[in-house]
C-alpha cells in the first residue's frame, strides 16, 4: 500500500545525506497521507546506503504500525503527535545537524537576525522546556512531541510561518507541506543556525520586525513576489 | 538579444554554487552591456541545477523587462541601482555565503587585518545602515542600492577599490568590471570574512596603512607587478 | 597467520580516513583475537592510500611482535595496555581529530551536554591527567595505556559504557566490541566534541541526567529499543 | 634546465591545492638545487588548473631570472632570503590558509598546545614583528625574507626544528628538505593552527616540555622511533 509514497519518503530520507546533515543512520522524514490519516516513515537504525522504499514503514495517527517488517524510527511518536497537533502539515524531519544540535543543547532559540532567515521563517526558531523526569520516563518521545506544540501554542507561534523548532537537550525537528519540504527547511535551519552562531559571537542584535516582515513576506503567502508564478 | 551576454552570465552563476557559495535557489549574478544600457541577470528562484541561458532575464536601466519568460531575480532594483551609481562597474553578484552574512547580521565593517583582503580591497569592506521603515516598506530592493551607494558617498570610498558591501541585516553584494569577476570577489570576500571573525576572535588589530597600501598596489593599478602582463 | 583479521583491520583502518579523521599517516586501529590472546595494528608511519592486509602487524599481550615485516604503530603498547586493562573490549582506535584534540589540549572531560552525546556514551568523555616527566621518559606509550585505565577506575566510570577517553596535550583513543566499531566511535566522538565545542561558546549547561540515562539506555542494554532485532 | 626539478616544482605547487590550502592563485612552493645555487619557483598569478612543468622560473640567489618566459611569484625575494639565510632547507612554501592567517593577522605565535604539534615542531612556530614603513616601500618581500630570519635569529630558534613561521599581518612560510616537504609542512601547520584556535577559545594552557621534547624526538633526529627505518 502507498508505494509512491513509500518513494517519496525513501528519497526525502535520503536527501539529508546529500544535504550533509546525518552521519551513519542518524535522522528520519516521514510524509503523511491525510486523506487516508496514514503516515510513512523511515525504520530504525537502517543505513542510508541501504535504504529502499520497501523498507519504509506505514503507521497510522493512533500509533499503530499498519504495514512494514521493520520497526519504525524510535522517534515515531513524535511525528505522529506533529501531525495530530499541526494539523496542516504534511512532512516531518529530525536531524542532528551540527549547528542546530548547539542552540538546543544551549536550550536558545535561534533568534532572526537577518533576511536568510526571514525567507524561511517569521521569527525566532523557538527552544523547548526541558522535559520533567516522568515526561522522560514514561511516552518519552510522545512527551517530545507534545512539548514542541505546547511551545507553539503557549508562545502563540503560527507552525505554518515558523517551520522548525529546537528539543531542548537533543535537536531539531522540522515539517513542510511534505516530505521534501521538511527535509529542505532542515537543510535551511542548519544553515540558519550556523549564521546565527557566528553573528552571537560576533555581538549582532537581532534584525527589526520590519526586514523581518518584509523578507517573510516577499516570499510567503498571498502577495509573495519572489520565484517564478 | 544579448546571446553571448546571456551565456556568461549563466556560467557566471554557475560560478557561485561552483565556489561553495549558495544554498538551493540563493543568490545571483548579472551583467551589463554598456554601450546597450541593458543588463542580464538570473530568474528569481530557479534551481542552479537546471539554469541555461535562455532562462536569463534582459533588463533596461530604467527597471523594464526588455526579454525574457521568467520573472528576473527580486534583487534586480539593487543591480540596477549600483549600474546606476558606480558606472564603472560591468557586473554584481549577490550571495548569502556564511561569513559575510554573519558580519552583515552583526551590523559589523569587515575590518583590513591582514595582506589577504589588502590583495582584494583597499581597505574595510563597509556595512550600511540599516533601512528605516519606509525604505522597507515601498522600493526595497531599489533602497538598498540607495544605502549601499550612500554609505560609499558618505564614508568617502571609492567603489572602484573596495569591490564589496555588506547590506546591514542582510549580506554582501560585490562588483567588478563583469559578471565573472563580480562573482569571484563574492568568493575572496567570503574567505577575507572568515579569516576576519577567526582574527577578531583572537582579539587582532587592524592592519597598518603601510601593509594594505603595499599589497593593494602590488596588485591594482599602474605600478602593480603581481601576476604577468 | 590471521589472515582474515588482518583484512578486518586494514579496513577499518581505511574507515578513518573515509570517516575524514585523519591527515596522512596519523592514527591507528587495532583488532584483538581474544582466543589467542594476539592483536593486529597498523604499522608505524604508512600512507593509508598504500596500506595493504599483509602490511598488518600481530602483536602479542606481551608486547612482542609475533608476526610483520614492518614496525607496528608507535602507539602499540597504549594499545595494548587497554586490551589488558579492559578485558571486554575487541578493538581500539585512536585518531588526531581536529575537536576532540582541541578538548584534550585543553585538558577538559567533554561533557554530555545532550542526546547526541548520550546515544554514544553513558556520561562525559573523561580526559586523563597530564603523564609525570618520569612516566614520558621512561615506557611513554605504556604510561599512556596506564593513565587512560587509572582515570576510569579512580573516576569509577565504565570503559564498557564510556567508549571513548581523552589523553591530556594529545587526543582521542575509542574502543570497541571490534576494530570496526571502535573507528566509528572515533567518528562519533569527534561529531559530539564540535557540538560540545560549540555548545560550551553558547553557554550550554550539562543535560540532566534523566536524558542521559533515557537516551543512552534507549540504544543500549537489555531494554534497547532503537534499530532492529 | 633543471627540467626534472621543475617537474618536481610543479608538483609540489599542485599539493598545495590537492590539500585545499589556496584559492584562485594564491600560495606558492619552490625548490633549490643547493648544489648550482639555482631555485625553480611557481610563476606568479597564473592559475594551478593550467600549471605545466615548463612554467616554472628559475632563479639563481642573487634574484636574477636565469631561464622562464613568465613573472616569478611575488613572493620570491622571500624565497630567496629564506635560501640565504637558512642554509640547510631545500624547499619553500607560502599560503593563505585560514587559520594560520588568521593567527598572523592576530599578530600571535602559535603556541605548542599538544603533541600534534610537537610531532610537527619543536615550540611555538614564532610570528614576526610588524615590517617598518620603510622595510615596507623598498625591497618589501626581501624585508619580509629577512624579519623571518632575524626572528629565529633573535628568539634563538633552531629553523631546522621549527619548519614554518607566521608573518606579521600576513601568513604563514613553510620549509623542509624540499618542495613537497615545505608544502607538506604547510598542511600540517594548518591544521596545528586550527586545533590552536579551538583550544585557545577553550582556554588552554601550553603543553609541558616533557611532551614537547618525548613527540619530537620520538620522530626526528637520532633516536626517533617513528615509522618505517
Amino acid at each position: 500500500m502507498l508505494e509512491s509514497l513509500k518513494e517519496r519518503v525513501c528519497a526525502a530520507n535520503l536527501k539529508l545525506t546529500e544535504y550533509g546533515l546525518v552521519l551513519f543512520t542518524w535522522g528520519n522524514v516521514s510524509e503523511i497521507d491525510r486523506e487516508s490519516g496514514l503516515f510513512v516513515i523511515k525504520p530504525s537504525g537502517v543505513d542510508y546506503a541501504k535504504l529502499r522504499p520497501e523498507d519504509m514503514v506505514v503507521m497510522n495517527l493512533n500509533g499503530e504500525k499498519v504495514e512494514g517488517e521493520l520497526n519504525p524510527s524510535s522517534d515515531t511518536p513524535t511525528h505522529l503527535e506533529l501531525y495530530r497537533r499541526f494539523p496542516e502539515i504534511g512532512g516531518v524531519a529530525h536531524t542532528h545537524s551540527t549547528f542546530a544540535v548547539a542552540f538546543a543543547q544551549a536550550a536558545k532559540d535561534i533568534e532572526l537576525y537577518g533576511t536568510t532567515h526571514a525567507d524561511f521563517s517569521f521569527g525566532a526558531v523557538p527552544c523547548t522546556r526541558d522535559l520533567t523526569a516522568e515526561e522522560i520516563e514514561n511516552d518519552y518521545e510522545l512527551n517530545t512531541g507534545r512539548v514542541i506544540a505546547e511551545r507553539f501554542e503557549t508562545g502563540g507561534i503560527d507552525y505554518n510561518a515558523v517551520p522548525a523548532v529546537l528539543v531542548h537537550s537533543h535537536g531539531p525537528f522540522t515539517w513542510g507541506k511534505d516530505g521534501f519540504e521538511a527535509a529542505k527547511n532542515s537543510a535551511v535551519l542548519e544553515e540558519v543556525a550556523k549564521m546565527a552562531y557566528l553573528s552571537e559571537t560576533l555581538n549582532a542584535k537581532p534584525a527589526s520586525e520590519n526586514i523581518r516582515n518584509k523578507h517573510y513576506f516577499r516570499k510567503h503567502g498571498a502577495n509573495a513576489y519572489y520565484g517564478q508564478k
